[in-house]
């Protein structure tokens, strides 16, 4: 087994030969990185030879990128598999492809090359790190294959380094068995699905349906078995942990996320934020340890606003946050909030639930980690990101009213097309956004309502999601946005609507807190990248009341979330770990 | 009664004092008008105060508003009603208002006073001329308040007009009966409607439902009454008039126009171009006069292709362009286009169908007479104007794919929304259009499917409705936008699907059917516009194999089609018809 004081102890040449075959066919990787050493950490030395990659330029990339086999059965290859591959797709069970799976992958790669220029690259032995399956391949294959080019381009290279990953951890001797169970664990959590999407392999499980209370159940008996002192459920269905300090009325770190999740959703929103805090508690008890604090691990039930017009059930009833009119609310099967709550056995009434405001006097503060539901990461090849600050937003619905009349009979000046004012509108906000710092803005709803393809559009329904770092920002966009609606409507002669549905403020990390994540990160070897959430977190509430700052955690498929391929690494859900230990240690130490 | 031969020679000073009230208080319209003269015709008369009013520039326009009474039940009003004002609005029964109704149109009159400046003016005898419901005067007011302010200056300038029409008919004693009569009848065949829209008092017939058969028979009663020698319906359902010339054999003039309509469609649309022909020909009959030639009326029996996947199936047949195939098309009830002639008594095979193909040798040439569908008309105050070519059109339906990204997370610069490179698209279109001559183009579907307010658009799905005087036009308009649709999705990363839909040609009119109908109209004392048609009509179909021209008849309410608000009035209706009587007159002479 290879180790880090062999790698740092190394000449330059050795080094290469060392990390022979890391890089499939490509010692200039190892090479470039030889003058990078020390590396302090395992993380440190993968982080180094992506930097090599990343600096290599466009050609070398793509040579790298080509010095790849095509994947798929070794008797399909003309040329020969490199030992490393040949195990890794014998792992993956394609040494035993049907024939119809086999010329399939076969036409798939033909296609592939064709349109790319290069093999299509997939580390086989997947995020988890114990083999995806054929048809994994395939559908991942299919999807690839329809991809842009560019963006394809940069995925094939994060699949090589995910190889690499995967070939130094074997050299090494290093099996990240913490991040693999916190992977396990979604998987298992991810097997409680509410009726309608189960029967489709979907993950949907909202506020107190059935799946929801197994996971509420779950997630008690994990807390238990890794030594919580107190593990129970909340009178709103939050999952309660608690783990004393040393002294048991010791100040508390308060972490979680939420356990529920949109529909069709992915398997690690919320529920890492969990699992990670979880694990490490596991290890604490293990090891007989308790710290000067006590941690307080929350489940949240709710965040995801799915079955109720209501979010932040969970942490809002921490801040003190619950509307009592929220009881009376009912779902689209008619089922009020209080029945919901009161069949799952929980006591529907207010006084129980005002019971659950925390007090911050009692509390040191408040950390979340969370997959990132963004590319940022994923693109700069970093597993761990510190939040800046979670970004304010507005929402608004809105639609232009113009006059519906013939497509064909309509002179271009006599028009007064929604849809054209609409799409300036939409262009506008795309310009704005781009030209200002940490803002974004997006219409995702757009609709021509009962068009015709022979009419010219006499109204159209839009949506605004805008969001800033700072509450200035955001509501400096929004006007922008309006007085430009206002412009474009005034100068075609039509009419609009606006309505605000969502103002959320901005929630800047608490600077000793961001500073605990940073210094956790620098810990593991890694650069320290900030960067702000977009997507609104627990964290947003219980800044209400104490100091907080969030964690962000790589994830795969360019970040994507909401999604079925939402996808974590074993190897990034343990460094996840190690940073949220490292901010313990460092919190115990202070 | 008054007479043109008074108004020719009276004074300046007289003139004035003979058109006194024509329009309210506004003594100055005849005044600048008074040079105009000698007018040949009523409607010459009419137009020159018109233009009196067109050329007087937006102060004395606004004068002219602001002398109107505000429009309610005469107790209600602070100033007293002119005589005229007082006779029509009390024909309009708003003398007869409940509180109910009072108090709304107080309130609304209020609201449009208060918004744009000037009283609401409606012509209460409303097109027909026999007076517009309480109930109908109220939703008048409502849907105007809605309007833009520059619209509804020129509407209420054009209602102006329309009351002044209406008291000059009554001061010449003149009242257009047989125009009246056709809005009669166009309001009778109204009354048969398909089912699911006959209860809703909306207007939808499509190919051979009962609601059509009914039409079909009551347009044969009509031409049999009219005294044409033959009518009956044909093996596609067209009902067939002939009035034979005064030789039984001799060369007949083939006019007429569609009698199926689109959903919730207008009364107009088709029929005005049926209804006019056979007013033609009752004058004839009644007169015993047989003309040089003969007429053949054809009230097409599907133009707008609703029930099934075609069109132009009535025109079609004439020009041996029916396809077999369609026979076994099937409606979204599943009934086949056989079935559904065989229910309703035709043959339904393609002997019988092929035989309906006409030889040209035997037609003159084919004119046809209909509701304009465009605002042209109405926005410049002339009741008719001639076709110069029905423009060849393409349809496309397209889908650019992105990727559906979380809306908080995705930096601007990492984005694939499919909608913002359809906005800029939608805006190619409408700039590209605008800049060439005698073209359009239309997105009229728009759409981001499964959209979320806070997810990037991944896909969008859009329609281009392209139409252009020439093939070449068009076919030039549709390349840009097909080359622009991939530079936009190049430059974003995106791919896109592009499907043509339709292709039709343009058809010019035959000269010298456009000069006949020019000399029509210059009969009538009214000036010529041209216009090219930019919607389809059967007149196209039988373009392929005679020599044809249309003649549009303005709309009322900016030209709105394809929607209940389609109208006429009675003096448009009665003017088409003298125009057509002069076509007829013209060509006996040649």
């Amino acid at each position: 087994m290879l180790t880090l004081d062999q790698i740092n102890a190394a000449s330059a040449t050795d080094f290469v030969a060392l990390l022979d075959g890391i890089y499939e066919h490509s010692p200039w990787v190892a090479q470039a990185a030889a003058a990078q050493r020390p590396c302090a950490t395992l993380a440190a030395l993968k982080h180094s030879l992506v930097q090599a990659v990343r600096q290599a330029g466009r050609e070398r990339q793509l040579a790298l990128l080509r010095a790849h086999p095509e994947l798929a059965a070794k008797a399909a290859l003309a040329t020969p598999l490199s030992a490393a591959s040949a195990h890794e797709q014998g792992q993956a069970g394609l040494a035993a492809c049907t024939p119809q799976e086999l010329a399939r992958m076969r036409q798939l790669n033909a296609a592939y090359h064709a349109r790319f220029g290069w093999p299509f690259i997939l580390a086989v032995r997947g995020p988890r790190g114990h083999g995806l399956t054929r048809a994994e391949i395939i559908a991942t294959l299919e999807r690839r294959l329809a991809g842009h080019a560019d963006f394809e381009f940069a995925e094939a290279l994060r699949q090589v380094h995910r190889i690499a990953e995967l070939r130094l951890g074997d050299r090494f001797g290093v099996q990240p068995r913490a991040g693999e169970l916190v992977c396990d664990r979604a998987e298992a959590l991810a097997a409680h699905s509410d009726p309608g999407f189960a029967e489709l392999g979907q993950l949907t499980v909202t506020y107190l349906s059935a799946a929801h209370q197994a996971c509420a159940r779950q997630l008690q008996a994990w807390m238990q078995e890794a030594g919580f002192d107190e593990a129970g459920v909340d009178a709103v269905g939050n999952v309660v942990g608690v783990y004393h300090g040393a002294a048991r009325s010791a100040r508390r770190l308060l972490t979680g996320s939420h356990y529920d999740t949109v529909r069709n959703a992915g398997r690690y929103d919320g529920r890492l934020g969990v699992l990670v805090p979880l694990a490490a508690v596991r290890a604490l008890h293990a090891q007989g340890r308790r710290l000067p604090f006590g941690i307080e691990l929350l489940a949240f039930a709710e965040e995801e606003g799915q079955r109720y017009e209501a979010t932040f059930i969970g942490s809002g009833a921490l801040t003190g946050d619950f509307d009592p009119a929220w009881l009376e609310q009912r779902d689209a099967d008619g089922v009020s909030m209080r029945e919901a709550m009161r069949a799952a056995g929980l006591p529907g009434h207010m006084p129980a639930i005002a019971a659950l405001e925390r007090d911050p006097a009692r509390y040191l503060g408040f950390v979340e980690m969370h997959i990132e539901q963004g590319p940022v990461l994923d693109a700069l090849d970093l597993p761990l990101g510190v939040v800046t600050s979670i970004n304010g937003g507005r929402r608004f619905l809105g639609e232009v009213l113009g006059i519906a009349s013939h497509a064909g009979t309509t002179p271009m000046d006599r028009r007064h097309d929604a849809a054209c004012a609409v799409a300036e509108l939409v262009l506008f906000v795309e310009r704005c956004a781009a030209a200002r710092p940490d803002v974004v803005g997006t219409v995702g709803l757009l609709q021509v309502p009962a068009g015709s393809i022979n009419v010219v559009p006499g109204r159209c329904r839009f949506s605004l999601d805008l969001r800033a770092t700072t509450d200035a920002a955001r509501d400096a966009l929004a006007a922008d946005v309006r007085a430009e609606l206002e412009r474009i409507c005034a100068r075609r002669g039509l009419a609009f609507t606006l309505e605000s549905t969502l103002c959320a403020a901005a929630a800047a990390s608490a600077p000793a807190w961001q500073d605990r994540w940073e210094a956790a990160v620098r810990a593991l070897g890694l650069p320290v990248q900030r960067l702000p959430s977009g997507a609104g977190h627990d964290a947003m509430k219980l800044h209400e009341v104490m100091p907080q700052a969030m964690l962000f955690v790589r994830g795969g498929n360019a970040g994507i979330s909401h999604n079925p391929l939402e996808t974590i690494t074993a190897d990034d859900a343990e460094l996840a770990l190690a940073a949220f230990t490292h901010l313990l240690e460092g919190l115990a130490r202070e």
